[in-house]
This record gives C-alpha cells, sequence and structure tokens, in this order.
C-alpha cells in the first residue's frame, strides 16, 4: 500500500480511524500536526511558555518531548523516581539517556530522599500504589514547576489514556472528576501551574509507531504496580468497540469535550465563584485546606505515630 | 454453596454483582422483588393498568409477560409477525405455545399481510433492517394498544440492553437519544399510550435463570437481522468490565438514572414546552409530522413510484 499522503513510497503505519496509511516521513508531519491542532483546540500552550515535561521512561512522555521540542517549544525534562525496584532504576536510565542524545539533563526528583517511596507510602497508608502515586506526581509536578519558574506542566496522557478515563468517570458517573476532565486545567494565583495533555489526540498506537520510528528507546515494561489498574480493564473494552467501528474512541472523547463546554457555559457562574486555594501551612503549596495533602500523605509515612494519633486522638494504645 | 436467603437448600443461579447466590424458589422471589422494585421506582405501572405485553418469543419478552401475570397485572400479549423467513414462523409458535399455558390467545400483528414485511422494506428503502424493524414495532406497540384501549405498552428490555444502549449513545453523545432513554415514557394525549420497560434492573443472565428455571420454552435463535448490530459490540465491552467488576453495569445505568432526573429538574421549562403531537393525516396515529413516519414508509414499499416522485418530483424517468 502507498502512502496516503505522498503516494510514492510504501506505507508504514495504517490509521483505519483516519482512513490513512504513511509513510515514515509523512506519519512524522501528521502525528505532529495533529499534536499541534490538540495544542490549538484549547490554547494548551503559546510560543513563549517554558514547558516543564514529565517524563516516566515511558514510550508517551517521551514521544511527547522529543514533539515538543520540534515543534520549537522551551522545555526541560522532570523525572520521578518512585522508589520502586528495578523498574526505577531502569526507567531513569531510559529518561537519562535520551535526554542526552537532545543535550539535555532532566530534573530528578528522588522519593526515597523525599521520604515517600511508593511502595512504601501505599502500605503506610493501607492505600492503593496508583491512588497514591498519582497523588505525590501531581505534587511534585507542581512544586517544581512553580519553584523554577515554568509557566506550564505537560503530562503524555495519549486519547487512549484520556477515552478509558472518560469511560470509567461515565461508569461511576463521577461529577466531580467528569467536570475536571480535560486538556487543560488552568492554573491559579502564583502557586497553581497550568497542566495540559498536548498527545490528547493522538492514539496509543500512533505514539507507539512514532516512537518507534523515531528511534526512542523506551522503558517496555508496565509499572509491576499497575497490573490490576482499573484503567486496563476501560482500554481493553474500549479496543473491543474501536476494532469493530474505528473512529470511535475519537468520537467518544471529542464528542465529550464538546459537551463539557455545553456544561461549562451553562453553569458558568458556578465555576466564576470558585475560591483561589490558599498556601499549605508545611510546605506553602496550593491546597484548600489548611495543610496540602501530600503533607498530610508524608508525615503519615514518616511519623506513624501521628496515624495513631489521628485514628485514636492519643499517641499510642495501652 | 448454600442459598443466601434460605440458607437450606443448594444455590443455583450464582450473582457475584449482587453477592448472592439462591436456589431455584429464593430466587424467583429475588426476581419478582426486582421487578416490583423497578416497576415502583418510577411508577410505571400501577394496578389498574390494561398492560400489553410485546413479545417475540425471545426469553425476555416471555419472562416479561410471565412475571407480569405472577404479580397480578392484567395482561395481554401482541406478537408482532416480521416476516423473516424461518424465524419469524417458529417466534410466533413459541408464543402461541406460551400463550396456551396460561389459557391465553395472543394478539398477532402479520406484517405480511400489512404490507411492511422487515426484509422487504428494508430494502425498498435501503435501510438497516435493524432500524426499520424498530420503526414498524413501535408503530405497531401503539396503535394496537390505542385501538384496543390498553393504559401501557410494556417490552422486555433489561439491564443489559439498557446499558448497551446507554454505551452506544454516550460513546456518539448523542443528546436526543440520551434525553428519551428511560425505563417510562409517558403517554401523550389520546393517542400515544405510555411505554415502560419493567425488567430494566434485571440483568440478561438473571431473565434467562428465570426462563429456564420457570422452564419457558423461548426461541433460542438471535434474529438473522440482527448479526451486525452495533449494540451486540457494545454489550460484549460491557460483559468484559462486568467480569472483572461485578456491579459495574447496574451502576452505570442506575447512575444515569439519577443524572438524567437532574437533567431533566434544570431543563424544565424546555420540558414543559414541548408541544403535544397531532395525528397522521393517513392513519391517524400520533406524528409531529403531517403524515407518520409509518405510513411514509409503507408507502415507499408498497408503491415505489411514490419513492421516485419524492427523488425526482416527477413519476419516473425517460
Amino acid at each position: 500500500m502507498k502512502c496516503t499522503r505522498c503516494r510514492k513510497t510504501q506505507a508504514a503505519v495504517d490509521l483505519p480511524s483516519h482512513h490513512s496509511a504513511f509513510c515514515p516521513e509523512c506519519f512524522f508531519v501528521f502525528f505532529r500536526r495533529q499534536v499541534e491542532e490538540g495544542i490549538r483546540n484549547f490554547s494548551l500552550l503559546s510560543p513563549g511558555d517554558r514547558v516543564l515535561v514529565c517524563v516516566s521512561g515511558g514510550k508517551d512522555s517521551l514521544v511527547l518531548w522529543d514533539v515538543l521540542m520540534e515543534l520549537g517549544y522551551d522545555t526541560e525534562g522532570l523525572y520521578i523516581d518512585l522508589g520502586i525496584e528495578g523498574y526505577s532504576s531502569r526507567s531513569r536510565e531510559k529518561v537519562q539517556s535520551y535526554a542526552g542524545t537532545r543535550g539535555k539533563e532532566p530534573i530528578v526528583v528522588d522519593l526515597h530522599a523525599e521520604g515517600v517511596p511508593i511502595p512504601l507510602a501505599a502500605k503506610s497508608i493501607r492505600k492503593e500504589e496508583c491512588s497514591v502515586c498519582g497523588k505525590v506526581k501531581r505534587y511534585f509536578f507542581n512544586r517544581v514547576a512553580a519553584e523554577r519558574g515554568f509557566t506550564a506542566v505537560a503530562t503524555g496522557h495519549n486519547l487512549d489514556d484520556e477515552a478509558a478515563r472518560l469511560l470509567g468517570n461515565l461508569l461511576h458517573w463521577d461529577r466531580d472528576y467528569l467536570s475536571r476532565q480535560h486538556p487543560l486545567l488552568p492554573g491559579a494565583g502564583e502557586g497553581l501551574v497550568r497542566k495540559v495533555k498536548p498527545l490528547w489526540r493522538v492514539s496509543e498506537l500512533e505514539t507507539a509507531a512514532y516512537g518507534f520510528l523515531k528511534g526512542i528507546d523506551y522503558v517496555i515494561e508496565e509499572c509491576p504496580m499497575s497490573e490490576h489498574a482499573t484503567s486496563l480493564v476501560y482500554k481493553d473494552a474500549l479496543s473491543l468497540i474501536e476494532e469493530k467501528m474505528p473512529g470511535t474512541r475519537r468520537k467518544f472523547y471529542q464528542g465529550f469535550l464538546e459537551e463539557s463546554r455545553r456544561w461549562k457555559e451553562e453553569g458558568a457562574d458556578e465555576e466564576n465563584a470558585a475560591a483561589l486555594p490558599g498556601a499549605c501551612a508545611v510546605c506553602g503549596a496550593p491546597t484548600y485546606a489548611e495543610v496540602c495533602s501530600f503533607c498530610r500523605l508524608k508525615s503519615r509515612v514518616t511519623n506513624p505515630g501521628d496515624v495513631l494519633k489521628t485514628f485514636y486522638g492519643f499517641q499510642g494504645r495501652s
């Protein structure tokens, strides 16, 4: 099959949901345009932005960093070492090696040094690793960005991630999560930096193809903690539908973004009335509570006595 | 495993989504209560209703008829012979034989005699069989009910059907379909009879178990026209999720009904402003157009010259 775009070279990437097949060079053009369009659709980034790209060592985040650099954005990479044996050091190597090829040095946050490696933190507060990990990462994404003067934080969530998350939120009719699911989360005040998902228009397959054709070396194994993640079940369900009806996933997520725009317009007053966050009494991060949820987590992990205090109202039991 | 309810007899039906397993007798009690609760939740039926039950010969509709009779409702069965070779006559036999065991004679509408057997009708207007079939059936459900003084039309849609339909409507963000998806469609004026889905709380598996344990003989084969129905793909996707997270399907549909109640409350004025339907100039059925969609379909099937007239504005081409 010949490339749909140049009609000369042999096609290497078949995209039924776009009724297209591209040779590598034309695929790069297609992919960059999709990302650009995704950025433009919601004004995610502007040329003057300093972008902190959150890189895990997986394909999505390294591809994101790569394409943002290609598009001319001023970027730095942030790697958070989650403290997961084996997996974390292998991921870190991939990030450092990729950064090296672009003459960069990633910013690294080490959760061991911060006192909250994920396996320990999850065990201490008896919660699922994925939920604890999400909270801790969001905290450091914002903290590093705010401290170092970045104007946007970018994560590598692709269309499949966002559609799966949307399906999960709809299956549980979670109004709160639904109202916040968007490629753009605006910043607030000094301390809360804008968060963007520039890959929201491209699928997992497209991202993987870009990474492969660009020769980006990423960590292929999934995080060992995510084995039972419910998001994987939602992804499987959507893949089953996508296979029979190519393009459904894209229409589903884009249709939702259209709908959510209407919801927001209808509830515009509510939105405007939302208060700005205050500062955490411990670390100064933006929070609506007195102490931010990360500092509360950290205190429970590093000082288990506090947990008892919280639970029983006194220092230990006789 | 012992029955969760009586704790005496061996359980025959395992229902992980209810954290229960029942012996046959206790399962009947459970099933009837679920249907009763589904009826009560939205005031689908009241004791004085005369209920026209639409029976296809499949398990869902025969189980519906059975359980409504058990619950003491005044019911008659309506069978529509779709004119699908082999399948229609086998279905008709199952309906007649079941009705016989309850001392009943079903009302029969024969689409051959009406001039619109489904395969011919679909071919004539070049549309999918399932969509034409839905339209024709809805027309006769209402017409028979209105002509014979029934106060409600009941169909056998179960939880799996409704959840699959909801998923499809959400994947395409079809506002119109979403706003009308409900176990109760109220009647309007003289001619439009209330439509209800009393099985909306029970799953396909529960309905099948009820039919099997009650010894109801139904047509097992699926309609040969429905092989490529998209609803089957949505069902498969939801089954995949349900298997990993029992109870998700129920929460999904019940959560939607909660949400849609809010939407309706918020848009209450719009709702109240909706006009009553007028009467079709040909058959008198309720419609918002001058001639109802069934009569337009019938005229195109039985008098193909009209199609040309519609398409080209004159009687045939030279």
